[in-house]
């Protein structure tokens, strides 16, 4: 779909929802709408998008050389660093607005300015109006996602040959990040190695714990390829894993299964993180799995939409998402499994291939 | 000044203000109060810092194991997936409150989230709690910054004997990225490489580009070691220089150097700008100097005190800044040359010492 197309439909969003003028800054809408992302700096960038009416982009003169316009899909206006961008928007929205939607990533300070600049307006979250939109992905942006996941199965299986033994946590962070910008990724969001009783930990940032013999790793990287994410979890352990571990991960490898095979359309979101939740907690390890079992991802590295209980949104074709179940035994391991999943009327389309087995490496 | 010091600051001023109730999600505020930095994600982290009464991190549960607590600066509150973080939050603001300042980097969301949770309370920006703490660095700060700039001024040295002719932007992008992190940066904040007419674009995105003879090629990187920004520009040519590129490059040079000079205690920020501006209007560049003179640096990449028309905070000891005009001819090349200043009671003291010279290289 092509950016204008995406214009028009979240304009009928807004013509929908009651919003007159939609505000993106920092965050995925804007590139989502538009191609151009904003940097994430004082200086204010933002799209002022009446529901009706030319749209504007609102752009430190600095910045302005580096937006590609071809498109053609708004006006720059450029604004000079003694000039107060807020006052500017603020302007350029029009005076019989009642309503702003503006992006969920855009910073507080430009939100209470903004809100202070038109107290006459009621602000509400952008998601309202563009998300309904990013969360269906059309064929080209299943595409993209296909393709980050292939590069990231290719490091995750190169993974399984490379030594683990001796070297830091952040040595290997380091590498996977490397890895990632070498497999075409624009940027690597994150890159989680958790070593031993750090593995029990799910967001554990990679320090300089060294891996040593016995030491279950956690590896959960992902980064940004053409615009669209990428996200695996994969487990290793140096030399023989224990019993326990085996029996562990065995009970993961099956949760993570039945999820992914659970998520057919028209199965409520929560209806996959039960079952995953289900498998767990009848192998009496329940306690230990202390998240939701997966996000959504697209632009977006989380976003819509979320396999949580609670959440009783029914897949759609189209819906893409992690299936990621962990076991966390605080103080001594823990393991996660991880793939992007996306909803088809054909049944559910893993996008991640890598060997799911527990890799024993040196 | 520890974490305790800083908090307890912070409560001075939130009385001074009449502010009830400090709020930090994201951004530099809440690691320079409590040492943690939240993760830039959906789930949301927030310290609730009373103006009296005990702080409390709230926190997403698979992340509570990652919270550093050793200064006991906090209670964790720790959110499972299935509950709402901002009913918590606005259940943990103390009822009678009927302010809050709230971290100039949250998200959108979450500040519309709890305006609509607690609609009796004022929402103001956290910068006029933090901003006056943080815009005076002590002696452990600069020492931090300074030790950053040696790391990059190293860098900047390095790249005059490599090559650049026939690489791509990105791959010198990448290498300034590697090297910023091999000496000992925690995170490469941005490595902005501009070949011939891009160098032109200020912020310009380093991309396919192939670096050819007789472009000038302009590197601005920083990142972040041991919690504080490093941030430098210089510039080089492949092979000799034009006549025209060397006078030019004499102007920045002088204006640069004529500015940092020019930042003595006492002295309002927008002296310091115009002075840079004065020399290189003199010279006849006036219209392409497209941006202010310089912006503070600490904790975060770009802060106050702003080096620019309009803002008269005259120096005071302990601020620390870049200086770094430009000049920009567009469709062609162009120049700017950054360094990171501290204003002191003996005189500006230029924490960067790489050569400044117009890098002929390779």
């Amino acid at each position: 779909m092509s950016h204008a197309d995406r214009i028009a439909r979240a304009r009928a969003q807004m013509a929908g929802a009651g919003v007159d003028a939609l505000l993106l800054s920092t965050g995925p809408d804007l590139p989502y709408l538009t191609g151009y992302e904003a940097m994430p700096l004082e200086r204010l960038t933002m799209l002022v998008l009446p529901v009706a009416g030319d749209a504007r982009l609102v752009v430190p003169r600095l910045e302005a050389p580096r937006v590609d316009n071809r498109e053609e899909l708004f006006e720059i206006v450029a604004w000079e660093d003694t000039e107060d961008p807020v006052a500017l928007v603020a302007s350029l929205v029009p005076v019989s607005t009642a309503r702003i939607a503006i992006g969920d990533h855009t910073w507080a300070r430009f939100v209470l300015d903004l809100q202070r600049a038109r107290p006459d307006v009621r602000f509400s979250r952008a998601v309202a109006i563009t998300g309904p939109l990013r969360v269906v992905k059309d064929a080209a942006e299943v595409a993209a996602l296909r393709a980050a996941a292939v590069a990231v199965d290719a490091i995750a299986a190169e993974m399984r040959s490379r030594p683990f033994r001796g070297r830091r946590e952040v040595d290997v962070h380091r590498e996977l990040v490397e890895r990632m910008l070498d497999a075409g990724h624009e940027r690597a969001n994150f890159a989680i190695v958790a070593a031993g009783e750090n593995a029990a930990s799910p967001h554990h940032d990679p320090g300089a714990r060294v891996i040593d013999e016995g030491d279950v790793v956690l590896c959960d990287f992902g980064g940004t390829m053409h615009g669209y994410c990428s996200d695996i979890t994969r487990m290793f352990v140096v030399g023989e894993p224990t019993q326990e571990m085996r029996d562990v991960y065995a009970v993961l490898v099956e949760a993570q299964e039945a999820a992914v095979n659970a998520a057919t359309v028209g199965t409520p979101c929560a209806g996959v993180d039960a079952t995953a939740r289900r498998v767990i907690a009848d192998a009496g390890y329940g306690e230990y799995f202390v998240h939701r079992t997966g996000h959504g991802i697209g632009a977006e590295a989380h976003e819509d939409p979320y396999v949580v209980a609670g959440n009783d949104t029914p897949l759609v074709p189209g819906h893409a998402f992690s299936v990621e179940p962990g076991i966390y035994l605080p103080g001594r391991f823990g393991f996660r499994l991880e793939d992007i999943v996306v909803a088809t009327a054909a049944g559910p389309d893993r996008l991640n291939h890598a060997s799911r087995d527990l890799a024993v490496v040196e």
